[in-house]
Formats: structure tokens, sequence, C-alpha cells
């Protein structure tokens, strides 16, 4: 996920999240992502390319088969979040030790470090089966930069999700959906 | 939606959704519900039979259509919630004026006073196409009563989603995309 907005330091307040850049936002994508009734996607790596003030850019990953502590409400993820963004995050992955980690990295050289076909969201793109095994990518309520689609036109294959346009959130769960078969 | 757990009255912290009998996830059912990337779904109605203490049975209902105020982020949805309940709902509909009403009422009632053919979730349901105008009706992430299913066995069809179960604020973005068609 590629959001512009998102605040790249831990100096914000857990009862104003969408004041930081629509942290709410981000929370929901990581909810979306990873939870299920009864236990947790173990295979789903989510990375978010966060781009707002004061430190840009800063990439969140959330690896799902080491996820701890954390609870599926806004609040607790942004907690977290919070906490890993206050130390400062430089060059190499760092990590909180419970499935969090943040690196200075933007979206083109995150795509360098990922393997797998590239697939992103966009809703002039094809209506198309989706499979496992690829990277998929998308924007925040803003979308993207443009120079975010010179990149991806390049790299990967435009597909979308029909006529509707869903919140972040709801692209993350439709996809799970369509995945899980 | 029916959940056993939520919270009757207007005193808890916005600060602690997850403690009051699951508030968070109550929100991001209403969430999925009506938000789109750039609208609201005008055309739903959501109930929320809640039968936490200290007042049950209560029921919610946001009217798309009406709606105002209010942001998609979790506590923002909560603080409407934590206002209605605080004016101590009686046995007619009482509304803050921006789309939310309260009522003191359980599933029995509520489902004799809905129009609409019922379609209830259920992971031994069948997996079907999904119509409009169905009145859907879900558990929580602790599912329905013994009662509830005597209910809803005698008043209408189970159905589900498939082998996967969701969360109930990811069920209801399917439910919403596959209606979207």
């Amino acid at each position: 996920m590629v959001t512009n907005l998102a605040q790249t330091d831990g100096d914000f307040s857990l009862n104003g999240l969408p004041n930081a850049g629509r942290m709410d936002v981000i929370c929901r994508c990581v909810n979306s992502a990873f939870w299920l009734s009864d236990n947790l996607r173990n295979d789903t790596v989510f990375y978010i390319v966060m781009r707002g003030a004061p430190n840009p850019p800063i990439t969140l990953k959330f690896v799902g088969e080491e996820l701890k502590r954390m609870s599926p409400d806004e609040r607790n993820i942004a907690s977290h979040i919070k906490n890993l963004l206050s130390t400062k995050p430089g060059k190499i992955w760092q990590t909180d030790g419970m499935g969090l980690y943040a690196k200075k990295i933007d979206l083109d050289g995150l795509l360098g470090e990922i393997k797998g076909e590239i697939i992103y969201l966009d809703k002039n793109g094809k209506i198309e089966e989706l499979k496992e095994d690829f990277v998929y990518v998308m924007g925040d309520n803003k979308g993207y930069s443009e120079k975010d689609i010179e990149l991806l036109s390049k790299k990967g294959k435009k597909v979308s999700l029909g006529k509707t346009e869903y919140l972040s959130s709801q692209c993350i769960t439709i996809i799970n959906y369509k995945l899980d078969g």
C-alpha cells in the first residue's frame, strides 16, 4: 500500500488517528490484511509506503507469521506503529520484535527487494481472476502519485475490482476473499 | 448484526473500545456497511442488536441516507454510539438527529418490524448467489445464541460465504461486493 499522507514519526495522538495523515486508514488495512474470525493470516506480508511529514519515505512491514501482542482495533495497531516510528528507523529494517518492521525506503526501492509479479489496483484496470503469490499494490484514499503510476505501469499489470470504488481496507478484504476461493 | 457482548450504556472510554463488549467490532462493521472511497451507501440501513451489560437489549439503527458528521474511524463512530446510549433509549426509536437511532428491542421484535425476506450467515449454510432487498443477519465474533438460531431457522434462509470464517466487518464488505456485481 502506498500513502502520500501518513505521518512518518511517532509524534501523534492515539486519540486523533485521522489527523496523523489518516493513520486510521492504515490500521484498518492491517486489520483486513491479517485478521480472520479465529486466527491470523500467517502467509501474508503487508507493506505500507508512507510519505507524509516529517520524515518521508518510511516503509512499514507487517509479517503475519511473526505478529504478536497486537489486537485488531485501530488504536492498538496504531500504538505498535507509533512505538516503532519513535525509534526513527534508518536504512536497514528495524523491528519491534513483534512482527512489525520499518525502514527508510520508497516504493521503487521496495519493489526491487520484493520477489514476485506485480499487480496494482487501478479503477481503469481490467477485471480478471486474481492469483496467489502476486505482489498486490494499492493506493490510499488519495490514489497514486504520477511517479508511482509511471513506475507501476512499467513493472506490473493493472487490475480493477469493478466499477465501485472501495476503501483500501475493503479492497484487501475483497482480494483475500477472491484468493480464498 | 447480533452481539451478545456489546455494552448497552454510554459509560465506556473511547480509549478502550475492545473493553466495552468489543465496541471496536461494531464500529468496523458500521464502516464496512456504509463507506465507499468517495461516498456513503445511502441505500443501506444497518441494525445492531446489543445484549451486553448493563441494560440489554438495545438495538442501534444506522440510516445511510441520514448519516451526518460521522467519520469512518472507530473512535468517531463509537463517540456517536456513546452519546446516544447515554440518553438511555426506551421503547420508541430515539435519534441523535445524525442518522443514528436506538431502541429497547431484541432480535425477535426487530425482525417483526423490518420488511423483507431474511438471510442469515452461518458457516454451515449454503453458498449461493446473494440478492438485493434481503435482510442480512449475522452474529459477532462469538456467534449466535441458541435462541437466535431457533428464531432465524424459522424465519429465514441460512447462507455461507465459504469455508473461511471472516470477521463480521469483512462479511459485510464481501456481501456488498457481491451485491455490487
